[in-house]
């Protein structure tokens, strides 16, 4: 028999305390033994719960019980998260997280640590709530040199798109829709700037190319100045938004970035929409192969978090004890360096003079017409493919026409 | 150093002495030591090929070198393969293999002996091409009881069925086509009589629900009697026709099909196109997730084929040594006793009369309509789900009314 410690009593640990014991029976067989809670770890009381009486508030009934092998770090945050997880490693127990925000802070460490332990530190869940990534990446894709990775890889700020893409919410009202089906915190920061999208690409990066990809080194643009006006512009083109989590391996460097992104509807992840995830990931022998499902929620993140302490009771290390390592140099590519497309909208008081001197200023354009009469002191068009800075400086120059008024949005064109 | 035989240097032989050669730096981190082609057993000889050194036609070459401890069957079928496989097993040695019709016929036998003989019997390659889906279900999704599964499972037949959409062909052509890019054989029975998608979900469905689940015990429905007059229903009816391959865990038995079936343009599937694969997973705790990528080819396969040989070296048993039990009867739940929808076509030659029989018979349906004046002698209708045994009678008993001269078509109409 295994016994788990679970740590934090919240949404996720809850779920992973009932998945353990709603499914007991299959997961004894898969496991060839019974995994059994013997600890929770929380400094609240939860009288009415079931599993009240494994409740504690003293870390030493986890750590100093020998008995217990497995910890189960559900609490969140680089704090007292990352001390309970060290502790763990150095009295010889396996950590299984669902924490992106540690990972992607001190991964390195922590991974290093546990090895020096002998022991695992699985993360399965801290990417794409129950959808099975971080194994695929480390085992199932093995045979594959990773060549990128595209994803939609935050609920929140996807059902709020969806909310306007569909509903013809704005902004400020689909968040609010999120918050009241909780899918959303009273705090949304996280999600709609896009740090939450920003850490879960970090690692998927750290273990597709075998090295450590700082998230803070990462280009992050969320989607609060997406309006309803740039959806009808999308619609046009055939396309959607998407908040859009990319990265790619370019020579011996790392191209990352986090923003919002005008798709083709063809493109795979177009129709992936409200609180579900998708992840592409191209290997130089598999081509394209996509992950999707819920991205989050109580039970398919504690799906995620069964499944690495079901590897562990099996002796399967499925992170292969890797080690990131962290470069002495910034191994993110400047996003100024990086190409790209991008979809511009200028409000204009003469729209002939307007349009040639989006000629002049960006050579090659493709303009984009909605048919709305709102829109008719607008002009809207997609740059070709260049240098990220440079486009920055063309955009700026606009302003310099008399015939410009202002720049209304700047869009990322991303293509398949 | 691990040292590898493989067996069979067709299309996906040939891919997976490529990708380990191609990605041999990688594969070795992973692996944790370098994996070696030692020996390819072929009955032909390759004089041009860069491997041909390797090759040899003496079996004893490499079931009697010690040194051997992974092989690799990319022979296809049950009789040699078979063979071989089992001379691996009393050898000690690990086999590997993308031939899904070995597995889906000897599978119970075949893991008993592996698991006799201390060695395992892993099968990646067989179900999706290269999309990771059998470890999946094994590792990721431990933690669920899978409920059901429903899959586009075979490549050429959806390339068919996207041909016949997108370009307006009609079966014998798009046949054809398929033939020309190398996506149907000659022969093309296996594909288009469903036999390939069948043995695909009896292996997927052992897996999900632990127990061996027969191919020959599956109704099995081709797409050769598909036409574009189908497709335009479907179009009328906002859906789109494909290949579906589902079964599902009910009570003590297990309901499993593969057929044409109509399904809605917002299915998670409907978009899959060409030689695209996708499967969805439906478990207690992650809901549906679904894995999506190319379901065939020379790389995606070997892809697959190389990660099972690496989790063989870093020692990982993916399949847990399960060992299918066959049932001592048919586990299977018979057609007719499941329940669906149809949607059928008939011509009439009074159609005010053969839509009131049709009312009659089958009570509650909707009738579905397309803006072409070719089928005005047409009626089409949709049922409610009954069972299916019954839906036949009906359906049977539609031509006794003089007002219906025949049921062109019958397809089932699947729900998300």
């Amino acid at each position: 028999m295994a016994n788990v410690a679970v740590l934090g009593y919240g949404v996720v640990g809850s779920g992973v305390v009932e998945v353990l014991k709603e499914n007991c029976m299959s997961i004894s067989r898969k496991a060839g033994e019974e995994i059994k809670v013997k600890k929770i770890l929380d400094i609240r009381d939860f009288p009415e719960s079931p599993d009240r009486e494994l409740i504690t508030h003293n870390p030493d009934d986890v750590f100093e019980d020998d008995s217990i092998s497995i910890v189960v770090e559900t609490i969140g945050g680089v704090g007292v998260a990352q001390e309970y997880t060290k502790r763990a490693f150095l009295k010889g127990k396996h950590v299984v997280t669902s924490n992106k925000e540690l990972v992607a802070a001190h991964g390195p460490e922590l991974m290093k640590l546990a090895k020096e332990c002998g022991v695992n530190y699985l993360f399965e869940a801290s990417v794409g709530g129950g959808i099975p990534i971080i194994r695929p990446l480390n085992q199932c894709l093995a045979a594959n040199e990773i060549v990128g990775i595209t994803g939609i890889l935050n609920g929140t700020t996807n059902y709020i798109l969806t909310q306007m893409k569909r509903e013809g919410k704005d902004f400020d009202e689909a968040l609010k829709s999120a918050q009241q089906n909780g899918y959303a915190e009273a705090n949304p920061a996280a999600d709609i700037e896009g740090h939450d999208a920003c850490r879960k690409i970090a690692i998927l990066s750290s273990i597709a190319y075998n090295e450590f990809v700082d998230s803070k080194n990462i280009y992050t643009e969320g989607i609060t100045n997406i309006t309803l006006a740039d959806m009808e512009y999308a619609e046009a083109m055939n396309s959607v938004i998407k908040l859009l989590a990319v990265s790619k391996k370019v020579g011996d460097k790392i191209f990352a970035r986090v923003s919002p992104a005008i798709i083709s509807k063809n493109h795979p992840v177009a129709n992936v929409e409200d609180v579900f995830n998708a992840i592409i990931v191209k290997g130089n022998a598999i081509g394209d192969a996509m992950f999707y499902g819920k991205g989050a929620g109580k039970l398919p993140t504690a799906s995620a978090v069964v499944a690495d302490v079901i590897d562990i009771v099996r002796h399967i290390d499925s992170n292969g004890r890797n080690v990131w390592k962290r470069k002495d140099y910034n191994n993110v590519i400047d996003i100024n360096e990086s190409t790209t497309r991008f979809f511009i909208r200028v409000s204009a008081n003469n729209n002939e003079e307007a349009v040639n001197y989006i000629k002049q200023v960006f050579g090659d354009v493709e303009f984009v017409k909605v048919a709305n009469d709102s829109y008719k002191d607008e002009i809207a068009f997609v740059t070709a493919k260049a240098k990220e800075g440079d486009l920055v400086s063309k955009k700026d120059s606009l302003k310099a026409s008399a015939s410009i008024n202002d720049v209304i949005s700047v869009i990322r064109v991303e293509e398949e």
